[in-house]
């Protein structure tokens, strides 16, 4: 297993990723009919203003060798960028995504770890996930290891595909804490 | 006083509105620094994929007779679009500017009622402000008297011109109650 930055090369490997999770539409507050142009531009922040600075947003993969002679295959991605702008852009925000054959293998938790550690080498003082879906216990279970913290459940915010109306947490972490 | 829909037209009044609330630093978390063009992107919408349903993304102006033959002046406007995509695409989000020199004379609770009627004539089912600052008492005794609450607030995610780190409160009000 590798954990990089990705590069515009990856996008095939990280498109295979992202499209089974985000057409199953019951973990991320992003329309599962979105077209892969749309869903490139988001993850590799390409209308971002943010520039170039520490705080530029980021995408990250992990790899795994397939054996053989093909190139390693990216089983998981991330991306980390400002929360918010202006007088909040010390605060992080992220998204995970491991695709489904990987799950388990704890590469979640080892990219967690890995975008932890660069956020907080990037001056963030904290990390905010928006809308974590309460009923996606393994999520939450992981961050919850990693010290995140349920601040509040926006009420039947989320309509899930099997569950129904289900609430969305605002998680945090500090980053001035101990890893 | 009229409440309505904005048009490309009022861009100019909107703008004059916006530009000392910006680059002042201290209410939203928008980059002070932020250009013209980056902020009528941001306030009229115009990089939303949302199109055209009942929750297509809407910009409100506040408008006053300004006597004479002038056109009526903005003084104060507003921004409704959702909040998350998909699964969360029925909890809206609003954005409200009242230009400095018009404060004190109702027209932020006027707007409000507006946008919130605009809200749930859309089929919004909640409304969620995800960054009101915390030492923003004028705008948090509003939200309050319209029947928001503070469900969270995120620690020192805010740095203030004057009051150094704050927090941003996460405020929320269901929309299925009486207005």
């Amino acid at each position: 297993m590798q954990i990089r930055d990705a590069t515009a090369a990856d996008w095939p490997g990280i498109w295979a990723v992202m499209e089974p999770i985000i057409r199953a539409g019951d973990s991320y507050t992003l329309d599962p009919a979105s077209s892969e142009d749309q869903l490139r531009a988001h993850w590799l922040h390409k209308n971002d203003d943010g520039g170039t600075g520490p705080r530029a947003s980021r995408t990250f993969v992990v790899t795994e060798e397939t054996g053989g002679t093909s190139a390693p295959m990216v089983v998981a991605t991330a991306e980390l960028h400002p929360n918010y702008g202006g007088g909040g852009s010390h605060v992080a925000n992220a998204g995970f995504m491991v695709h489904p054959n990987h799950f388990g293998k704890g590469y979640a938790r080892a990219l967690a770890y890995h975008v932890l550690d660069a956020a907080r080498a990037a001056g963030y003082t904290g990390m905010v996930f928006n809308a974590v879906v309460e009923t996606n216990a393994a999520a939450i279970g992981l961050w919850e290891a990693l010290g995140f913290e349920i601040l509040a459940t926006i009420p039947e915010a989320f309509q899930h595909p099997r569950d129904g109306l289900v609430g969305l947490h605002v998680m945090y972490k500090s980053l001035l804490d101990s890893p």
